[in-house]
């Protein structure tokens, strides 16, 4: 019998709730695909905070490193937020990415036929938008340096960061691009501003010199501002999509919302070796946590992709999202896409419903 | 009779074609608000780089900041996209801007009702929306230093640029914003990364410290990310958006295609003193240059920005606005927004149009 070892990190606001979830369906998968998962939960962000005084403690990383796969929650909440950089809950997220070399972001962005009318795009322009948007995650602005505070020649204060690419960076995720681009319908665009940021042109650059290596995939680049307006305009032309760290970070963010149901979308983060990182996209939403009310499908859904990608478990993740699938179609639906007509059902609710699907 | 010098900057692409029909609508409403117009036309982006070898000619600069607004058509296009930085029509367009100090950009974002099926957005999301992003221009990643290529320890290439903001650049953009909610309808929203970047604590910090003196605006904070959710999800909740130069470039082109319009928006940069620069927000649209295809109307919208902030001349601005609403309800269109029942014109004869309703 397989076993796995999964750290469980449930994390803040709504992260609990919607991680408990997802070890429900772990387990019932599990059983009736004839493997078996081991969990260590563990605590990050402001969990982790009140407990132990940081964001990410050690025991956590190495707990995490050592298993074979890592489910996040969410992390973050008002009570953290005027908490100086280093004691933020987002700092741990960070840490934890850079921590295990996850470089690589995948955030699929699907409209589901069952969640379409959740969008407002126009229907005709939403249906059948499939888009995969590859975020680099360990490198850029987010983690370049110098950074900091100081002063300038005048003597005023500044804040400043460092954008920064080396070719190895943008080389690694530029690979997991093509390659995902390969699997899907071979059509990958890369997106960065190369008309103003030298960081850019070393990515344009380098990005091109690998598309001889995949005659099968077709490439483009575009610019940011307008492919924050294409995804608006024609989110269909998309299939893969390569960027930065920070780029990604607003791209993923809008594409997801193209699909209205953030409560819906998974991620996977991976790196070149050792376990990759699993987490629904959306926040904390500290609002509503503890009252049984989040959309626990997004972290259902990071579980299959923790079962494909992290796990190679292919007809494991497969019965699970068809298990989804099969409880919207049933008409069972969290707060967050309830419509008339529907079964308004809770966090818990909706994990039995999916529970029986399976 | 009051006298006014004007730059002409008709760029490359579209950009004389579209510059040619917004100084007639200047010299038709000169003379029937008794006022004057005199023109300089001076070479930029490609069109300098072809004819002088750099793409902002020091002449250029210096009848710019000699006159009392400068109008731009639009730069860049196939032909020059390979060329070495220095040697880009964009950085013309950079080069522009830090010459003249205009570090305040002006992007409204309108749903225009006439044009309210063009957007993709479902119509009771569209409706409505009237937002301005106030995008700081001539700051951050863009002009940042150090910037250029290197190496790592490692001897990887590198690729880097600098995101840095001082507090004076944070606090006169953050005062054009307030000024600019006040005036509308008394929300600012600031837009930033600060559970991430430096730069942006710092920016949030600064135009925390201003909106006391703006007691009848108010201010929210919202990170970048999910600033272009919120843009699709309910771009209604918006007023007034105050940003950085990179995220004001991506958000302010997202809102823009949000209105399904984007040749219908004008823009103007502004600084402390000196002549402002107004242009359409749209690129030069190098496929369709030189047929009479383009829409002259974002163009014609700039002039009347160019009057309204440029010169004080409201009522000059006024009529030229209202001559636009009105050629749309005739049902004039160009390419761009053409739908069925409508009638079909060029450049050039919806240029007669806007005059006729003068
Ligand atoms: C919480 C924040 C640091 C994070 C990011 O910017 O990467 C989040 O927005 C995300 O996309 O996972
Ligand atoms: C052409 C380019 C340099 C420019 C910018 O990024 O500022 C353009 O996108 C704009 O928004 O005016």
């Amino acid at each position: 019998k397989k076993s796995y070892n999964i750290t469980l990190l449930p994390g803040d606001g709504i992260g609990p709730e919607v991680v408990s979830v997802a070890k429900q369906v772990l387990n019932l998968t599990a059983s009736l695909e004839g493997i078996e998962f081991k969990y260590q939960e563990m605590p990050v962000g402001g969990a982790a905070l009140d407990l132990t005084g940081v964001p990410l403690p050690e025991e956590t990383l190495s707990v995490a490193k050592q298993s074979d796969a890592i489910l996040l929650g969410a992390i973050g909440g008002y009570k953290w937020d005027a908490n100086e950089k280093h004691l933020k809950p987002e700092t741990g997220l960070l840490q934890l990415r850079e921590g295990l070399g996850v470089f690589a972001n995948l955030r699929p962005a699907t409209v589901l036929p069952q969640l379409i009318d959740s969008s407002t795009l126009k229907r005709e322009v939403a249906q059948g938008v499939d888009l995969m948007v590859v975020r680099e995650l360990t490198g850029g602005i987010y983690f370049g340096k110098p950074r900091g505070f100081g002063k300038n020649e005048n003597g005023d204060e500044i804040g400043f960061n460092t954008e920064v690419y080396a070719t190895y960076e943008i080389d690694r995720i530029a690979r997991v691009a093509f390659e995902t681009a390969r699997k899907r319908r071979g059509k990958l665009c890369s997106v960065d501003k190369a008309n103003v940021l030298e960081a850019s042109m070393l990515w344009r650059k380098r990005v091109t010199m690998m598309a001889s290596e995949y005659p099968d995939v077709e490439l483009t680049h575009m610019y940011v501002d307008n492919a924050a307006m294409q995804l608006i305009r024609d989110p269909k032309q998309f299939d893969t999509i390569v960027t930065n760290n920070i780029f990604g970070d607003i791209l993923s963010d809008e594409a997801s919302m193209l699909t209205g149901s953030i409560g819906m979308l998974p991620s996977a983060s991976i790196g070149d070796s050792g376990p990759g990182l699993y987490e629904p996209i959306h926040g904390s939403a500290p609002d509503i946590a503890g009252q049984d009310k989040a959309n626990p499908l997004a972290t259902v859904l990071s579980v299959a992709m923790l079962l494909k990608y992290g796990l190679q478990e292919e007809a494991a993740a497969k019965r699970i999202e068809n298990a989804v699938l099969e409880t919207l179609d049933k008409g069972f639906r969290t707060g967050d896409l309830f419509s008339t007509g529907m079964k308004l059902v809770g966090c818990k609710e909706m994990g039995e419903q999916v529970l029986r699907s399976i």
